[in-house]
């Protein structure tokens, strides 16, 4: 075990990598992680020791405020191999933004970016080996900042953990995927956090998901709480409905996550010469939509599955398949997606992120 | 340090109690911990290993879901001593009740009532010397369930914990309390979690808890995140309301917790002969209602706090102060509460529960 400080970031190496254990073609997603992991602390009001180390448990204090108050919030975001062996993270400071801003709604103090990148460089430098080459394959990466104070009254932390795990990863999705339309659950509303990547959204969601499996659909599309008449997002994916060769998706907002996939989406859709229109999108047109075939695709957005076409749909009991087409925009979105994070292609945007 | 077994719990003592280092006079509020506390895992389809040891860390992974997905659930509740030396639980089932109603919006699998109760009582047993005699003296219990499973996909965990720590408390507010209607910030919605005692709900609270105190409240009281218009609860109090001699409460629902407070003011007032109106409460009318002078009285109600008398509130920029009163309905209610709690008169209702 060597000790080094670079930067600031003090590194303990593992002895012996534990790669070759893995099985890379079969893996499950975010069961298998890398040699090594950071962790900071945050405590007299600073982000303090900054420490890559072996992945391995925790002490922590039952009465952390995490385990009772959810105080809590994550990112999701991937590294990519190309042939060459070169690895690069995809728009890496839309995730940093977002996670200072989740943070911020869960009082959580905010992150230094320094760290952050300095960090994620000594990851990538450090566990380079994990990060397999080829479509599909990928190093997911999940920074996460949890509340460590013991004390079990219901008031912001003053201790914090910030750490970023690795763990290796092939396609999220296996096949198609059916979902249901939110006509009872709802996962957030106006003025409260479902914008922000704090842990309970994600919770919320499992037991009306467990309701929705047990119907034969693996994911809800959630509405508006109010009225369950607006289409918003999935569990971990923002949702884009093409309506003849338009493309619709709903504005973010305070209830809907800023996905950096949709936002990529949309930006390539643009630059192929696709119509897009932001707007918010009622069940009733959707339904109207699939009955009169106008409606072409449906399919989610997010760093976990890239891009997830959807088969069909349920709403009000009954199900809604969609058109099969080998002309699908999600395929071009996700052809088009995989060929910049892979360095298949050129970078218009300027998304790839060299990490060595 | 001697380990037994009784029943189903196994039992390791502490081999010398930290008792005699507590300043029981001046105790912050859920930061002490009681010599023991219990612990039981959740693995392969069942709750195992039921044991009561010394409260310390525990040794957790750091993709345990909990952390990442907040899967979490928790309960509060009271151990009081009377003058002799009698120690009793308030109305236990209610909460062993709610935890697992909780429990089960969060996909948690319910937890066994006999191994609830059989740990309650050993643990008091154990660290009947933590709870105090005297009116505002308790032993706060918090029972809890976290999702331990290693994993960063947005599932459920096939792990879990369930424990209950032990924290000996004085009175939990200082002084009345100024709160402030919530107009732009939200805790529930229709269909979502907020009747759960879900981790995630407390974190979320804490950002715009922040913002009320910059301007002098101490808490917020939710309104409807649809309209705004409908007064809802605090942070971990269900709120009354009293007009002229009127009682005034939101009723529960899915965004309102089920307080066991709340429902033993209401048992209490019926008993008393006060008024009370269960029915949606509007800031129109409690503003109109203060400034006519009808609005007596406005205070909290919940385990921790007990009752707590509001002296102000906030709304639109402008504040409104109550009046002042020595015949409060809120100093009765205490009352009444205290003298059942403290073993001081009666047990009209069966809520006293004897645990040695
Ligand atoms: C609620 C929610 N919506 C959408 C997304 C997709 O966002 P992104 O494309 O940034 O991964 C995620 C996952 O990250 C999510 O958790
Ligand atoms: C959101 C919320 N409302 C109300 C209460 C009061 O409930 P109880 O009287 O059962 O403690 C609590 C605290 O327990 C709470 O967390």
């Amino acid at each position: 075990m060597s000790i080094s400080t670079k930067h600031n970031v003090t590194v303990e190496k593992v002895s012996k990598s534990r790669i070759d254990e893995i099985d890379f073609d079969n893996l499950v997603f975010g069961t298998t992680f890398s040699d090594h992991m950071f962790e900071c602390d945050y405590k007299d009001g600073s982000w303090q020791n900054p420490t890559i180390r072996p992945y391995g448990p925790l002490t922590i204090s039952p009465a952390a405020k995490v385990f009772h108050y959810g105080q809590a919030v994550f990112e999701g975001m991937k590294a990519f191999k190309d042939d060459n062996g070169n690895a690069f993270l995809f728009r890496p400071k839309d995730n940093f933004k977002r996670i200072n801003i989740s943070a911020k709604r869960m009082a959580i103090p905010e992150f230094p970016e320094e760290i952050f990148f300095e960090a994620m460089h000594r990851l990538m430098e450090l566990d380079k080996a994990w990060i397999r080459p080829g479509f599909g394959n990928s190093l997911y990466i999940r920074p996460f900042a949890i509340a460590t104070q013991a004390g079990v009254s219901a008031a912001p932390s003053d201790q914090y953990k910030f750490m970023i795990l690795l763990s290796p990863a092939q396609a999220y999705y296996t096949g198609d995927v059916r979902v249901v339309f939110a006509e009872k659950f709802s996962r957030s509303a106006n003025g409260g956090v479902g914008y922000a990547k704090a842990a309970g959204n994600y919770g919320a969601q499992f037991y009306p998901t467990n309701l929705a499996r047990e119907k034969g659909f693996q994911q809800i599309i959630w509405t508006d709480a109010n009225t369950h008449e607006y289409l918003e997002e999935a569990g971990t994916m923002n949702i884009f409905f093409r309506v003849n060769d338009t493309l619709i998706t709903a504005p973010t907002g305070d209830r809907i996550l800023d996905g950096i996939t949709r936002k990529s989406v949309l930006k390539i859709a643009e630059h192929m010469g696709i119509t897009c229109d932001v707007r918010p999108v009622s069940v009733k047109e959707i339904v109207a939509a699939v009955k009169d075939g106008s409606l072409k695709e449906i399919f989610g957005s997010g760093t976990a599955a890239i891009i997830s076409p959807i088969s069909a749909f349920g709403y009000q009991e009954e199900v809604y398949e969609l058109p099969k087409s080998n002309t699908r925009y999600s395929d071009r979105f996700k052809q088009a997606l995989m060929e910049i994070q892979y360095n298949k292609g050129e970078d218009p945007f300027d998304w790839r992120y060299p990490v060595g």
